[in-house]
């Protein structure tokens, strides 16, 4: 038998999970969530399956020297397991997009103009370790009436055949094709190419590093919803309450420093940075962040480090937090154009007019005023689940949730109406 | 002086449209209306060298053999810059889509999350040869605030140049930087190449005959949205009402044939196509549409030639319909699945189950139930000036008027939250 080349499998995968997108396109809301409480039940009933597959890529993967962090993030038990089929359930009672009307006009000559969602058709996402985003993205895709080809990352390759069974099996069980739901069984980076380049693909979403998110982006022959990093700033303004700047500064770095909202970089206007740096600086040193700073704040609070000119615009993802003092407003505004990722961006500040015009000034998917970066997610936001939040400007920007995996058509209505 | 390369070339003038942006997103819609005034003043003001250079590039292409058509699309006289400077002063009179909210919420925590629409940045519209798309393209993207890199065709050069020219006096006598709106001087293929690969680039669109869009979604690297051929059906159900039906298809066919939402092919429901067929085939030949045909609709009217198997599916831009006789709905929706091309379907019926099943089982940009096809468009579906009508599936589907030439940013407004 001849080896077929990696385009070829990957082409006729996508094809076979385009086929079913007729099928779903028609099928109603309460089909859709019988579907996803029939994968629910599946990871439930396979668990013991899964957590076999999953242990035998987590040995592996230690045998090869895989990171701490990285084997956490691998690594599936029964919390993660159950807390899997419940995220799979959660997204059961989110409202059905398809059908769902944009808008509806009534024109001078009679017709009904209706703007309606419908389903985007077929998803490539690109993803990495994280095993339970399998089931995640297949029950949010499923939702929105669309087929998804999934490439998961080699080290889960184990795990992720194990959860696709078991969606396959949901999905069987209530008469749904369990093409809608294809995992590549390459982890190649071949395989990526492949699938970034087969043309019946409408969307790829990669989610991962961004070695990953890059090589996406460089060979893709599709359109690319990216997620890139988010270097994520606080400025704290003149006049601004110290004890919320605190507390903003403190929930944005610590309490989960290793996400992409997660704060990296604090600004501090200059004319109120001698009251306003020092309580904040002392509750991040305590609360376990490492600073660092340019001279300015160094000569506020001397126990910040120096900080080197690539900290700045750096993604961190750890306690670190690099530290400005910078020219009031128009100063962090500079700071943030230049050094920003377009994800979050906050400011502190009890001026109105400030905040309306960082509101309006800051490019970014999410901008915020008087809270944490923190909020910038699909839950946070009423969305819902989301499949990774966009920082690119086509189609969507901020979270992924339902919606943004629909795409719309216009409904025309008449009574024999002809143009002039 | 050495020569630079055309990537060089092009994305300087890439990234000096790209500075404009900030400028741009923070224009009052009075700031931007204003623009637009001037820019439609400019080219009343300047239409003797528009015409003027207009009839050089008329001159020369008729000496190259261009076709009549082609030199119709190409030429400019008196009244039709007196309606590209309406076109201009119409996008005046639309709202501005920045700043509109979309959603407002407030979540249960006190925050308060707005998602608005902001401008896209910048966009690269690739155009052939009719030279009003420069000042109307213009006028579309400054109004959402957005920055264009136009790249027009090489026969109407000389007018594209003295268009921008007029664009640019009117932007410049109202502190708007001329460098919003700017074109390409290179009109060879390298040049499309070039642009589509700047990664500066928000949005490609490129419009125009069907070798430029492959050109152009071959060689991207940015995000493209598609202007496709329009392979448009009508369907006639079984008890349509005859003369609606006539009407529709006149109407569609015949009204102006050139264009993309022009009917390219009727189909009639084989149970009732003995009272339905001959009356429209009729109409049809007697104004002037040349019929090709199937068997089945051939022996119903002996005055249809016989079709070939490619004259399904084609876009004839003329006189010619192909037809043919179907078996009932299901049949024109395996029809239309086959050989539709997303843009425009339409059904003629007087069965309202019938009108929800074609609605909501053609996948189109637009569907259309008793009414012409020729109603997908921006201007009649009540969006005003569009850039060209969308059958991509990303971003934005249908006619592309001020909205789809933004994106969005979420806002979120608290009271010092923190996230648990």
């Amino acid at each position: 038998m001849q080896e077929l080349a990696i385009d070829e499998v990957v082409a006729a995968a996508c094809g076979r999970a385009r086929a079913t997108l007729p099928f779903l396109a028609r099928r109603s809301r309460a089909e859709k969530d019988a579907a996803l409480g029939a994968i629910a039940d599946a990871i439930v009933l396979e668990a013991g399956a899964i957590l076999e597959a999953n242990r035998a890529d987590h040995d592996a993967a230690r045998a090869n020297g895989t990171s701490a962090a990285m084997l956490d993030r691998l690594r599936l038990d029964d919390a993660r397991l159950q807390a899997m089929a419940r995220a799979v359930r959660e997204v059961v009672a989110l409202d059905d997009p398809v059908g769902r009307v944009v808008e509806t006009t009534l024109r001078p000559n009679g017709l009904r103009v209706t703007r309606t969602r419908v389903p985007l058709g077929l998803l490539a996402m690109i993803y990495e370790s994280r095993p339970n985003v399998t089931a995640e993205v297949a029950a949010l895709t499923l939702k929105a009436g669309d087929a998804v080809v999934l490439r998961g990352g080699s080290e889960a390759l184990r795990s992720n055949v194990a959860i696709r069974a078991a969606v396959a099996h949901g999905l069987s069980r209530v008469g749904f094709p369990e093409d809608a739901v294809t995992l590549l069984a390459s982890t190649d980076r071949e395989s990526i190419r492949a699938l970034v380049q087969t043309r019946t693909v409408d969307l790829a979403v990669p989610r991962g590093g961004e070695g990953l998110i890059r090589f996406v982006t460089e060979h893709a022959r599709v359109p690319v919803v990216q997620h890139y990093k988010g270097v994520c700033h606080l400025f704290v303004d003149r006049g601004a309450d110290v004890t919320m700047a605190t507390r903003l500064a403190v929930n944005g770095k610590l309490s989960r420093p290793g996400v992409c909202n997660a704060l990296e970089c604090l600004l501090v206007d200059a004319s109120d940075a001698a009251r306003l740096l020092p309580p904040i600086a002392r509750a991040l040193h305590e609360g376990g962040a490492e600073l660092r700073g340019d001279e300015a704040s160094r000569s506020l609070v001397p126990g910040i480090a120096a900080a080197s000119d690539d900290d700045y615009g750096r993604e961190f993802l750890s306690n670190v937090l690099a530290i400005r003092v910078v020219d009031g407003l128009d100063g962090a505004l500079a700071h943030i154009a230049r050094y920003g990722s377009e994800h979050t961006e906050a400011i502190c500040t009890s001026n109105p007019a400030h905040a309306r015009r960082f509101e309006r000034e800051v490019d970014a998917a999410c901008v915020v005023v008087n809270a944490s970066t923190r909020f910038h997610d699909g839950g946070e936001l009423g969305l819902g689940a989301e499949i990774g939040i966009a920082t690119s400007r086509l189609h969507w920007r901020g979270p992924m949730g339902l919606e943004a995996l629909t795409t719309m058509k216009w409904v025309v209505e008449g009574t024999g109406q002809v143009r002039d």
